[in-house]
């Protein structure tokens, strides 16, 4: 039962101490959501107040099902793009069919995660590599912004491809809006000021760290509250937000169209995958930092509820956001009690704030979202994992251009299908080497890379990979070209030491590399065989069939095959040991 | 360019001595091909002529491409079955476009296999695991054999699943002939017979092995033979392979038609590879008998090749065959010139020997076929993968079963999935153990197997897996736990011995699990890292971040983080050394 409802764990030890804490971070949170919730529903391009309803019960049945005590949910950036793009085909923004997709791509990708958690699923996630996301949420970031910049010229451009929003921003550049220009672009460079200079500022005039943080996170308040007078005291002639609906949605399920559903399933499992990652990945994050756990299955299906919750409520897909929940961590809360409060925050502002909010001008919310997503692009990332491994830029890249060029869901499936076959291709290809005694003692090295001691008649090799089917018929290839290569081969010495598991495929290969072997008069031994995998090796006939034997080290093995060259190596002189030789 | 025309390595030693050799080796080849030939046509819904010509030109252009001195290529089973089930939904059999569809195949399956040669991109076949390819096999023999028990009672049934194919016959049951049960029942017994029990017969009788071989190799023709006598010298009234056009065909380009293309891009990949499949596996058995090598990737060439010829020269999808390469190994080919001369039997036989097989019962030909396939199945191997794996086994069953009862194209396709989508699952989840230090030794074992000392505020982790990001976040999780769960805890030590690679999702999540783990209070240390490891390790900022160190083994590293304990363990009488624990 606390398995799967987490709040009974924390609930029952609730203190007033930790009340006060929830309650300030609550505030705070709230403060910095509503502006948000309102730019990112505008960026999916749905009604502002679907990004209010986004914000209100996910975050109640976060706080029940959660795992973390301080990752904050509701709409963010990158879903909000992918929602976008995944609606956007289907039906005409603004109306009924549009908004009604967002919510069934809500309820679906809701059901997607809470089935995989229940199923235990979550490992699933985990082949989105690190170089696949990082570079899809740069791209991501790049289309958001390249989205939005026209937004401050007040011009209201729509496309899925930087090449398409570049062209649709041309097309508009003669109308732009000169009014919406000169609110937009002081307000973003007053965001990006306050973003990287005001805290410090603050902290030299002898604020606490923590106070002079907070104050600078309710910069974009400021920008919306300055910006919304402004825009009603001098009756500026520039896109405002207008009429949000007052009032609470009514719980309601969305109708289940089979023909929608189908369409949208795709969009919801990459919305599913992409916002686990995010969510578990800054969960984890803040846990450690007080030494707490967090259970990713569980997460799995806290995320799906908030997300059918979501959809229920008449909002878009959420996720646990980065920046939200470092605040919340940061104010101070201490239980997911702080999420619930919030959302009680976020009810209020929707039934008592929303007329104050008629004339906040677009053009601030576009201003808050660059700011947000700018610090999102990471571009060094490509320059370091350039440096680290090829084959991961290669992933890399790849999920940033066609992301960029074909779209969201084309780019993180490249991603995905390109970092997995590359992982398969560098499994085909494990590092094999030849190895040969150092002389003066028992190892055995790399003969390419020390000067070692090699026996005429036997062939020791060391394979550095488990031994699975992908790579199975190159280790076949490997040992008969040596076979047909070294006329007066007798034995072949597999050294073991890194072979972590071998498979059916691996099997039947050494079974007839020990049969092809013997017929061409080779004795096929194994060394230094792990337990697991020896256990698994008595379960077959391969062993009795063995044309030679299994030695517990490379070294007993050259002791029985060569005994001479190999108790000789090893009374050489030491001062003569292994030096590397000209190392390739 | 020797690479690429593998008979300048023979063909300028030829000797008089491997022209005799290869000769003889080709007469009998010829005679087991004949019968092969037609039936394959007859089972790939084609008319029997379209058999011999695929016996002809892809002969020689593999005589002069490939790198087996012994391998025979033709019309097989397995591929002509797919070839039925690629073409039947495109045309009706019998028609010109169901005859061009086949030779399209060819073509095109031969493109591929030639530009995967060129591009070296042999591995891809890596990726249908043995079980895959072994239930495929399997699944297909039941297959063939189901379609051709009926032409034993002189009934044509067509279907692509087990359930069609039954369902067929029992539609037609009652129109069973009579005659050709007569013939057909009592020519299975014998080809039966022939095969299990002939060979010694005539070895007790006091023929040579390799005589008595041959003569019960050649039972087929007998039946053949004598069968068509008896249905001309009786009149007999059954199916007759009838008129077969005479002469040869004429080489021609087969029409470039987009559609059918693509409609046969996946028939045609998946024949590629399990044709190639099978080659490479027969290859290699025979080279390695004589410390012969082959070049998997010049096979590609050659089989890519042969099978461009087959289509312009009017045959289908051809592939090294099993039992005929072992017929011409056995009988003594010597070199790929035994290739050559078979096809010039075949093609003599095409000129001169088609009137005499006007009357041969089409039942015969279904025997040679049952027994043929039925050599193929090999249920015993769904036991033996059970007992080694249980997770190559659901690969294997799926790939029987859904080759069964859905289609050969979903048989191969499901289990080539499922098998990567298992690998990446165990990689997913790699043995993770915690070690602790044996008494009296330097040594480090699994606290579950073994009785060991353990260090209250050190955890000894030892990882038996790459880490790479299929696993990446299993380790963070882990030891995130372990932080959660042991409040002392000071240090963590990661034994990396096992640890072939570290790719960027790998490093990154070490990055930030060193970060984590250093704000709960914990320092992270690394032991036997291996070479290129480190090497990779040292491009990127992880080592100068690192909040532990890294030692050379794990005995250094708890002799500098726990002197005392690790010292007084060592030291311990030797008496009381590891015992193993109640083993779980």
């Amino acid at each position: 039962m606390r398995q799967f409802l987490p709040i009974l764990d924390w609930a029952p030890r609730y203190s007033r101490g930790a009340f006060g804490n929830d309650l300030l971070a609550a505030v705070i949170v709230t403060i910095m959501l509503i502006p948000q919730s309102l730019a990112y529903a505008l960026l999916a391009g749905l009604p502002p107040e679907v990004g209010l309803y986004a914000s209100i019960a996910p975050l109640v049945i976060y706080a029940v099902f959660g795992t973390s005590r301080t990752l904050a949910v509701g709409p963010v950036a990158v879903v909000s793009l992918m929602t976008a793009a995944a609606v956007a085909p289907l039906a005409a923004e603004g109306s009924a069919e549009y908004l009604g997709a967002a919510v069934a791509l809500a309820v679906l990708s809701g059901l997607m995660l809470a089935g995989m958690g229940l199923l235990r699923l979550g490992f699933i996630a985990n082949f989105i590599s690190h170089p696949v996301i990082s570079g899809f949420i740069t791209a991501s970031g790049l289309l958001i912004a390249a989205g939005q910049m026209p937004q401050l010229l007040g011009l209201s451009v729509r496309g899925e491809t930087l090449p398409h929003l570049l062209a649709a921003l041309a097309d508009k550049l003669t109308q732009a809006n000169i009014v919406a220009a000169l609110i937009g672009l002081p307000v973003l460079a007053f965001l990006f000021w306050t973003r990287s200079r005001l805290k410090p500022l603050l902290m030299r005039l002898g604020l606490g760290a923590r106070l002079a943080g907070a104050m600078a996170r309710a910069a974009p308040v400021v920008a919306v509250a300055v910006t919304t007078a402004l825009s009603w005291g001098l009756a500026l002639d520039l896109p405002i937000v207008g009429e949000i609906p007052r009032g609470l949605p009514l719980p309601r399920l969305p109708d289940f169209d089979p023909d929608l559903w189908r369409q949208i399933l795709l969009p919801a499992a990459l919305i599913s995958l992409v916002g686990y990652v995010e969510t578990i990945s800054v969960a984890q994050t803040l846990a450690a930092k007080r030494r707490q756990r967090i259970d990713p299955d569980q997460e799995l299906l806290a995320l799906g509820l908030s997300n059918i919750g979501a959809g229920v409520s008449g909002g878009f897909p959420v996720t646990g956001g980065f920046a939200r929940s470092v605040v919340n961590f940061d104010a101070g809360a201490e239980t997911p009690a702080a999420g619930a409060f919030t959302a009680i925050g976020m009810a209020v502002a929707t039934l008592a704030l929303t007329p104050a909010l008629f004339f906040l001008p677009k053009v601030t919310l576009a201003a808050t979202i660059i700011v947000a997503v700018l610090s999102l692009v990471d571009l060094g990332a490509l320059r370091r994992t350039w440096d680290y491994s090829r084959g991961d830029f290669a992933a890399m890249l790849a999920t940033i251009l066609v992301t960029l060029l074909i779209g969201v869901e084309a780019g993180i499936s490249a991603g995905v299908l390109l970092s997995i076959g590359l992982h398969l291709w560098r499994s085909s290809r494990p590092h094999v080497a030849v190895v040969g005694q150092v002389p003066g003692t028992e190892h055995f090295r790399n003969v390419q890379r020390h000067e070692v001691v090699t026996v005429p008649d036997v062939l020791s090799i060391r394979i550095d990979e488990s031994l699975y089917f992908p790579n199975a018929r190159f280790l076949e290839d490997r040992l008969l070209a040596a076979l047909a290569e070294q006329p007066g081969l007798r034995h072949i010495v597999l050294n073991c030491a890194a072979v972590n598991r071998i498979d059916s495929s691996a099997l039947e290969t050494l079974e007839a590399l020990n049969h092809r072997l013997a017929d061409g008069g080779v004795a096929l031994h194994l060394t230094e065989v792990k337990g697991p995998v020896m256990d698994r090796l008595l379960r077959s006939h391969f062993l009795t069939d063995l044309s030679g034997r299994v030695f517990l080290t490379q070294y007993d093995a050259l002791m029985a095959l060569a005994p001479e060259i190999t108790r000789a190596t090893h009374d050489a002189a030491r001062g003569e040991t292994a030096r590397p030789r000209a190392a390739r």
